[in-house]
């Protein structure tokens, strides 16, 4: 109770980053945020207003130079995630960095090469592996409940449009990335194998014009994985998908079958001539995750006042990562891929 | 294979006797359809074409003088089914009568000694003895799948007004007896006890402006049941409900609970952004006891064919008859009633 | 941000005690807990270790002279209540106290009078009113959603055996009050009018042999209600209900049905041979209303803060009791009971 | 009525063969079972003992010979297939032949081109086609319930292991045609496009031992569809999946999703302490879809009587059959393969 609150410094304060912010802020006793930075200088003063943080800046740089700053939580648009991250690190401060990781495995090494020489701790925003549900289900399987795991199937679909720059293969590799990195994670993470070949098939059919504006671009996707186990696995990505953010994950053992996180938003179920039986939409991750987020910033802070290995790591990032851009080769080829890529 | 058809006198043509009439006619092939009844000729004589019957009739007598008549099937307005009961029984033709059995207790215990003096069975439209959720409840519950049972819950709602002579107290005893008669047969069944007292409570909400024009009519009802064994129960019927027919039963037992019914007509579940997920409304009582039906009508043919007991007898239909009235005498004196009538 | 924290006096450190201790010491920013009261001192000394707390004792008038103390959470046997709150209140620090409110009306009036003459808040632990799934029931029927209501039907169980003293008439009303509580008061709220006349049933089903014990024990029990507009309503209560905590409820309007609480924990869903297919039991309490305990402390020291008056307050908590106590004077003299108790 | 009813051959009497006898003979009124054909001569004859039928042989060359055999229904080994339903339409019977159709196109052309040459009619066992939750998805996706169509997804699995001519690669093509016909045929049906590219896994997991006696055997598959129209979708298998046979279906279209045979076994549902809210275990195929296998088996007769077009044609068939010889050419060579095969 009477140790030091870890002083944040939050690097983007878009979407995902007003989460952070909500949960360092206001949600954890043990954390409180010391600058906020965003290119926006206005919605970062705006957010500094509401945090209480007593510093906002334009530039990254300018935030590492504070004492206070503990550590660096990362909610930028995907390009931007290396530069800064190595920076953060090497002025000893921790790094919480946003999916996906980065753009290259040439700068996920760098990240992470940076964090270890620094001894600082780096943790990607893999937040599902912090969701009670999530958690429920790889303790139900450790336990045996489904018997040996044989194949993993996981949806990943947002509701909207991604912003642009994530629409635009010269500033993120795509959906496969910006919607899928938590699918590829949670396959590794439950299955405890990594892929060996993968397949991928991709097309813009919700939004064919996109795809005249940005060449490469697509909004659906289907992902077949062969694990080194032998086991096999399905991702399937939609965005937008509109009706609603969906995050379901089924995994089919020797003795049984798990559905996780299906028809979560239930809780109140209405029926009427006109519309049927019916609940409210799948809600927005913000929602659907918000204990997953809760949980991921307060493990962030207790691996930074414990000295502890975050659950998920800088080398996660990196396997997220390396699938992501298999992936996108395989659908532009259209040939199996091989992994690990050279 | 080689055995006679049953020869069905079907008496009244409306929801329910369409639904008999198609199942004698052609979902069953021991059976078939002699000859049709309704007060409405050209109604009779359409059946009649539709289902091959040879005869015709607007007054059942003329119907029992059939030769090749051996039972009857009775889906008229309530109260005349003592009428027609008693003369198919002296008649020596079997007879199945829709629920509620009748109007009185005298009525009811006349059709009963009819039947019994002339040999033929008597069976009472519960078909949701029948139906096969109905059967896997009452056998896991027979298993001790709950334990002892304790307490039973029973809902009956049907999604439109009631026929205008069901709306009328001088010639039905209203919704707890048109609607609700299921819910009191099924909470004797399962719970395999008498009930010893209730209270009642019923009030028109939905429709009241027919509290003018019917003194007594009620739409909305809730009763509490105290058995013998001591368990305890409660039934609530609404008519109309406007979302659909909903028929569900909630029994708690000493280690556990057991649903039957809930969301039945999820086999299609459809997410958009505009109106959540949703499934079909709950089916009409048409679709949602289907096999209840059929199952019911065949179980009539074997019980004659093979001069077997059948298993919702006319003691069963006299029960349930003085559950309604017992019901409907409290919700009118504001007083609990102990049972039985005297 | 920079507002003093409100010093939380804990007094009882049971099952509820433990549930706000937490909210109060780890998960609200604005709170800190000043001092712990238990009859138990080494219990009490345990739980201040854990909070922080810088107080202990066995008698909450001690911890009432603790300047720094501004307000006072009763989690203790509902018999002790009204004496403490009085007490807290009479010393000018605010209450929040859990249901059931007091013993008697008379107690209830006191404790009323008490806050009304300090100028002090009093909230009653109504928890579900703040739970998600309760306040977007009570927007969707403020919406429209299903028409007019017309009849609530509210479940209440817990999986195991109330403490001793809850099971004894002379310290407690039985678990109408310590576990019904919540239904009568959901009942109301979401009907929005008061009830004019009930009517009980109870029985000893689960475990027959505490009625030797204790003189009117009982673990089942059912209640009808009649509400002043004419709505009808049904609470059954079980506790031992072994399988789980089970809390639903159920609101039949004019032009459709809501269910709140149905299948709330399937988040994660197992399938084998053996078992079929099931997920998790039914929650304990603890975390089936995890956000609403949390929600209702934040709420309670926002009403200190900022002088609001609270969404459950005194008058909810005596409504409540005396529905309790109508109902229970209703089963055992097995007569309907016209409200208000005079 | 009064049209004589259709004389049926029966040949396989053993599991599917067995839920046809049924409906043939008994829930059908319109037909009749006139012979049974078996290799082992006691089935046959068991089976003409229950069914009624007149005659029975171990060769169904002798039972074409028969006049009142109007029609041949096939449940044999898939390796049969070909050489009675080319012999039955070369014998001016009508033919209903379960699927797969046939272990190669070579054998499927011949029977169509049989079929066609004598005019008679060619069905193949898609039963879900008839099933009235297919039919229902059918429809709404044809009203627009979720905009233009994306993305399929269908999973089939069977409980047990396969008979053991069903893991020899001499005598079938193994899972993806035993079990996966269905889905390949669903998805063909409801995305009403043809697929021009695919891409399968397939491995060896529940019983792994399998493969050293049969090469190429396996018990897991993943395939990914690329259809015409652009659409993509993903297929999965699993026999034996131990928990129960499962078969569902997930599209997703531009405004929504939709969902086909979720849970659709929770008729009742059971919660207690030991095992959690549980349900039975998904049903067998023959439970599952006892609907549909009636409809399909009253469509063949009335495509009879009526001379009309099946609506699962031997075209049908071949082209499931197509994509069950590509998918296994994909998982054997570790390539993906376009359609059609030349």
């Amino acid at each position: 109770m009477s140790l030091r609150q870890v002083g944040i410094c939050l690097v983007g304060v878009g979407r995902a980053g007003a989460v952070h912010a909500r949960n360092y802020a206001f949600n954890l006793r043990d954390t409180r945020i010391v600058a906020i930075v965003d290119a926006n200088l206005n919605a970062a003063k705006a957010c500094a207003g509401e945090t209480g943080a007593e510093f906002y800046y334009s530039d990254h740089r300018d935030a590492l130079r504070v004492k206070e700053v503990d550590a660096v939580c990362i909610s930028t648009p995907t390009f931007t995630h290396a530069r800064i991250a190595i920076d953060a690190a090497e002025s000893g401060k921790h790094v919480f960095c946003e999916k996906p990781m980065a753009l290259t495995l040439k700068e996920a090494d760098e990240m992470i090469s940076a964090a270890k020489r620094q001894h600082v701790i780096l943790q990607i925003g893999f937040m599902r592996r912090f969701s009670p549900e999530f958690q429920a289900a790889k303790r139900q399987l450790a336990e045996g409940a489904i018997g040996k795991l044989t194949l993993i199937k996981s949806t990943g679909r947002g509701p909207g449009l991604p912003p642009t720059w994530a629409c635009d293969p010269r500033t993120s590799i795509g959906m496969l990335a910006e919607v899928n990195s938590h699918d590829f994670d949670t396959a590794r993470w439950l299955m405890e194998s990594e892929v060996e070949r993968l397949y991928a098939e991709a097309e813009a059919l919700a939004v064919p014009e996109l795809k005249e504006r940005y060449e490469g671009f697509y909004d659906r996707s289907v992902v077949v994985l062969r694990f080194r186990n032998k086991a096999l696995g399905v991702i399937d990505g939609a965005c937008p998908a509109k009706y609603g953010y969906d995050a379901r994950v089924e995994i089919l053992g020797t003795e049984g079958v798990m559905l996780v996180g299906e028809r979560n938003n239930q809780a109140v179920i209405i029926c009427t001539k006109q519309r049927g039986a019916y609940s409210s939409s799948f809600p927005s991750w913000r929602d659907r995750f918000r204990e997953g987020y809760l949980e991921e910033d307060r493990h962030f802070a207790d691996c930074i006042a414990n000295d502890k290995e975050p659950l998920a790591s800088g080398e996660d990032g990196r396997a997220v990562l390396e699938l992501t851009l298999a992936a996108t080769k395989s659908f532009k080829t259209g040939e199996p891929i091989t992994l690990p890529l050279e």
